[in-house]
């Protein structure tokens, strides 16, 4: 018994690695972004390496814990969203990769224009994240819920860029405008997916925690 | 023992009812693009809550037959798999209705040019889907791979369609016209994203048959 929670709290441990490696891929595609520097879209590939073998560890892991000590209630519920919880990180790691490609793109052209609202709208993207980690790690039913309800927010925003971008386009029907609002559209967009995964993480910590299950509830905009 | 068998059965026959939920919700989609009928995306929104409850049951019935059976093995293996799977087909879905928000918009303005690749693109990925449902129902490995052999294909197809794209909205700066290119990319890049979760299902299919993973390999095109 004393192994299995040695081998738990290792788990733990390593999603918490994983999520760090996460989260500063998405820091440091959006500062680079911001900043034009295309030596840090280097960083976030190199780290999606790392994430990839992180989430492959995290989930034979989760498979022999469950075959070794054949867990129940809450040591089950711990080990199942750990996987979903994996696998989310590792799909905000690919947006994160999305971002950098398009911004690789978008940084070839001279800059015309402030990027809108998007820092804003990483900003708190960037918050649901490490909140939904914090509440993960924390068993922060409460803080977990703050998440779901800046979901809502999120998308606004992502509207707001998406008619913005259009105003642009229509506006200049310059070859490089274009492109460079379509590789902006799509930053916004995988912006707006890596707070899905975070609303996913807060759902799995929610059900984790109470053994209750939240998800699709999000169109009454209250759990 | 014979319980825990009909359980399992019971789980595999809901997954493949998911799955021809999810599928219906694809085909119908790009069909109501296809024929401009408004109608059929509100089978494709209707359809979404079925799949959303499904996902909840199949979550539900693996965490039980884990807590209850303490399965190993191949069983644990299917299990798990299951448990990826029927997210994986809820994304898909979630991706059907994405289309069908863009393509409500898009058939709100009068038709103008074919839709590119798009419909090309659509009969691979659907193909795709029906394949990795058939490898995970009859344990066909040998199949799950052809689905992982497509996804390239489908990649460059998305480029095209993006390219085609591009170059349409900056021949005209029509506000209409932008507009309808920006709904298409989007339509594109989600018919895209439904590829990567049947490639997703595959992997999972190979994993659960050999007890080998095979995600992240796909830089190599070799498995």
């Amino acid at each position: 018994m004393r192994h299995f929670e040695a081998e738990m709290n290792d788990l733990k441990k390593r999603l918490l690695e994983m999520s760090d490696y996460v989260q500063e891929m998405i820091k440091t595609t959006i500062d680079g972004l911001v900043k034009r520097d295309s030596k840090m879209f280097d960083t976030v590939f190199g780290l999606e390496k790392e994430v990839n073998i992180q989430e492959i560890i995290i989930d034979d892991k989760c498979l022999k814990l469950m075959a070794l000590n054949q867990p129940v209630g809450a040591d089950l519920r711990f080990i199942t969203s750990a996987v979903k919880i994996s696998t989310d990180l590792e799909r905000m790691g690919d947006e994160a990769v999305n971002i950098s490609e398009m911004a690789l793109d978008l940084i070839g052209y001279p800059e015309l224009k402030p990027l809108i609202d998007i820092p804003k709208m990483s900003d708190i993207v960037q918050q649901m994240v490490s909140d939904s980690i914090k509440a993960f790690n924390t068993n922060d039913v409460e803080l977990a819920h703050t998440v779901l309800d800046k979901d809502g927010e999120v998308d606004e925003l992502n509207n707001k860029v998406m008619a913005d971008l259009k105003v642009f386009m229509i506006k200049s029907s310059e070859p490089e405008t274009i492109q460079r609002a379509v590789n902006l559209m799509f930053i916004a967009r995988s912006i707006e997916r890596i707070g899905d995964h975070a609303t996913n993480i807060s759902e799995d910590v929610i059900f984790m925690v109470n053994g209750k299950d939240v998800r699709h509830h999000k169109s009454t905009g209250k759990i």
